[in-house]
């Protein structure tokens, strides 16, 4: 199964001819659409988020993950198998949460090269040819490295801010729900939000954090929108408290 | 084939996560995306949409029916049976009118339950699976009812509001064109709109109601957009004159 | 492999409908979403765009390509096969710069009609069959034409005009690249843009011109949004200095 995570937005012809190159080299692999919407040139959010929505798959899915403002400067293009998972993309944190999760992680940089590569949109010339050969079985194309050049130790195991915005409103956090206190609040927005387990228990407008169906820290307001309702947004940091 | 109607948006994690279920269990199967954007925790106008949209799907079509605020609450988990088509999803009125319009409708609870079963994701973590026994020939995983928990008989046959704004601004009734007299007027947003047969017919900028193409009076305005103009949104009421 | 170029939107019943046609059809053939969001109504920008999006699909894609404000009135329904690729929808402009460019085009007249026209979505009862019998090996369903009814010979070969806004706020034009000199400037929004490779390559916030991957020029701002940088949508008229 192929896995698509990236900043490209499902409208526009960006995914399509992603998608067309898989068409043609492995048209029977499923391809999924995790987030084409993950935070637009952002690789910290995204990684935070790739590293919490890849835990459903399988093991031997082959995720294109391609948050990439860089496209087209010295960044390495990468793969990392971390978990019995492939992961291909640019070499810029996106994929550093991943690999710091593994145990261990192995990493190769895609030395292999394209007889056409544009400029800015290595997504389709680069990376997924990359992802489609290791759809067929064949070995990474590239050489193995010690470990990614971008590892971000400076960056947290648990990001304590919004990291994604969802369809309902509802602000996702870089935070595994699991590394907090049970009783712990958020404090966000200039409120303090208390834990519930889920939308239903709760009165109309009520504002609170709850463990998402995908391990993260994630604030909601019952029957609105959370990042009207508290001005949040990628971004906007959470205290915790307790 | 599989057929999705729900209100998880298509960009961001959830439909992905929904279709990688399929992937896994039913790789061969078609899974057609009908509505990702169904009116957010309404499954009111859902249910009208639902009902209005199915027809155009050969029997034997499963549908993926969710919108369901009160996940995690104690709505049932349900398929029913309709025409020859089956359709997944919470009993909390969403298939209210297709069962209703059936002749008649076949209703079983779900009562399988996942090993893992997450407290807000039951489209990932009930019904997707359930789809999916039902897409390889499995009878349903539950037992039958006499019909629906909430068959909702205070929700008319057809329902004078706006139930969906389309990508174009187009305003979509809940009401069957085919029930209305032939030249019947529709009052919505201050306005007294006339019928007409389609957009190439009127002066730019002129706003009407027509039948559209899968039977639902529909609010629109030629070269333009229903919902600005008039200032429609969901929940709209409109009111039918003659 | 079937292409769908459209301004259908991807959220909303439609794009569900026309895939549903081919899920019936021709269920192992694979259907790529290139544009779901064309220009709403604008088939004159939708040529632009579908003249530069087609060239990196292989000989023999069948390209469902449908803009039509002119559903139900008198406008033609075409199929052109122009350089090996095959274009179905409305003569009303959309293929006119795709025919234009290829040596030479062929055009039929589709003169089939389903059992059931509805008055307005031709895209899912009659282009989206025959492109469904294109990608069964059949002949087209029609009868051959001299050219298209409407070529647009007033139409210029590059459009000095923005004709599209992409996900990132980037700002496509109808002109090639390849056809401005090296070191043209583009006066557009009240600046005048210098040419780069790439976005890595000038510092954040500056608004450049580039080649862009499938061959547009194409108006960026480094880490923000042309759109609202410059004031820019389509239509808005862009102007080659030098």
């Amino acid at each position: 199964m192929i896995v698509l995570f990236s900043d490209f937005g499902l409208s526009g012809p960006y995914i399509g001819q992603v998608k067309a190159v898989f068409a043609e080299i492995v048209p029977t692999v499923p391809v999924i659409d995790l987030f084409a919407d993950a935070p637009a040139g952002d690789p910290r959010a995204g990684a935070y988020l790739l590293a919490a929505y890849d835990d459903v798959f399988p093991a031997g899915t082959i995720f294109f993950a391609v948050v990439d403002p860089g496209v087209g400067t010295a960044r390495l293009p990468v793969i990392v198998l971390a978990d019995g998972r492939w992961y291909v993309g640019p070499d810029n944190g996106l994929m550093a949460l991943v690999a710091r999760r593994a145990a261990p992680a192995t990493v190769w940089e895609i030395t292999w090269r394209p007889p056409h590569l544009s400029a800015s949109f290595h997504g389709r010339d680069l990376f997924a040819p990359a992802v489609a050969r290791l759809a067929l079985g064949e070995a990474p194309p590239g050489r193995e490295r010690a470990g990614l050049a971008e590892p971000m130790p400076h960056w947290p195991d648990d990001l304590a801010e919004i990291v994604y915005i969802d369809h309902y409103g509802n602000a996702l956090t870089g935070m595994r729900a699991a590394t907090l206190p049970a009783q712990a609040r958020l404090a966000v927005g200039g409120r303090e939000l208390a834990r519930a387990r889920t939308f239903g228990e709760l009165p109309p407008g009520s504002a609170f954090w709850y463990q998402n169906s995908n391990g993260l820290a994630e604030i909601a307001v019952t029957g609105g929108r959370a990042d009207r309702a508290l001005g949040l947004g990628v971004g906007t940091p959470v205290t915790v408290i307790g």
